[in-house]
């Protein structure tokens, strides 16, 4: 017997917990723990109601919140990759496409097509809410590495190059947020020796 | 000098990560480690946006999602109160208040107000927004409860007259859900004896 939209919704619900088991390479403000995708995404989509009002163009704060709060349930499968691992990311793409077509299709068939096409939106980053949900996607965790004295990059000697490569769109989401992310978080690190300055 | 307003907003921004460190009772879906309070509100963020088809009331589902990411901010420096220690809940409301002046005046008065405002609004639990907003509060635990074969219950020799308590205003938010909760969460959990069934 097929199961009931409300069965399919709460399958979901469930499933997405595992999103909680999923590391980051990012240091929590304390140093000492790393953050998982759940408290991630938590964490941008606040951010996200609060500085919208800088966003280069009008965005929908509900449909950017919901794409942030989603875009990483790919990754219960998936696995995160890190940003600098050029390995990994040769097979990101077909490991992540394969994840949304189980995870989503859990839900009901209008929800499954809202949520897949949100995170098609967001990977495809075309559109005002995707640039700014890709803006705060850089900003949030330049935002905990600044904080922890830059750890995250010292401990692996990641070069100022590979941050502004990472970084190359997020002034197309708001260039106020880029302005400020690079004068207060990164271009200090740099000066601190925290980030190696290569360019 | 007075900071601007975007050094206010990463002020807020930044003091929230922790919210991460504060811990809840509630285990995740692999029985292994307990939530903390920005996974649970990222789990009801989602959870709202693709169930706000069933409140009883029309509610604006940004708003209630935003009350729901910032309900807890509180305990940062409240400290998270267990639902059912009696002792503890004495004191709850003086130190979260004390709490919400501290945290939410971080922020430009604008957007202080606004969060602020959102938290008060929530605590009163009067409109439909903050009617559903704590039956999402109360069913994400129970869910995962019942996920986890109750053990956060009957590890505590939780009784069935405890959860319908704490739960006795659940349905005003939506009855389907409730009735939802009840059936598949917390009557066969009373069936297979992590419940101790009282009424």
């Amino acid at each position: 017997m097929e199961k009931s939209r409300l069965e399919k919704q709460f399958d979901f619900c469930l499933e997405i917990d595992k999103e909680k088991f999923i590391g980051r390479q990012t240091y929590l403000s304390d140093g000492k723990r790393k953050e998982n995708d759940a408290e991630h995404a938590w964490h941008m989509a606040i951010m996200t109601v609060l500085l919208s009002e800088y966003a280069n163009e009008k965005i929908d704060v509900l449909k950017t919140v919901t794409m942030l709060l989603l875009h990483d349930i790919v990754e219960i499968d998936a696995g995160d990759t890190y940003t600098y691992d050029e390995e990994a990311k040769k097979t990101q793409r077909e490991r992540e496409l394969k994840a949304a077509d189980r995870i989503f299709d859990l839900l009901p068939e209008d929800q499954a097509a809202k949520f897949r096409g949100l995170w098609d939106e967001f990977e495809a980053g075309e559109t005002p809410e995707a640039r700014f949900a890709h803006t705060m996607d850089n900003i949030q965790p330049t935002m905990l590495n600044a904080a922890t004295n830059g750890i995250a990059w010292s401990s692996r000697g990641i070069r100022l190059s590979q941050v502004l490569e990472r970084n190359r769109h997020t002034a197309e989401g708001s260039k106020t947020l880029w302005d400020y992310s690079y004068g207060n978080f990164i271009r200090p690190n740099v000066e601190k020796g925290n980030l190696i300055g290569d360019v």
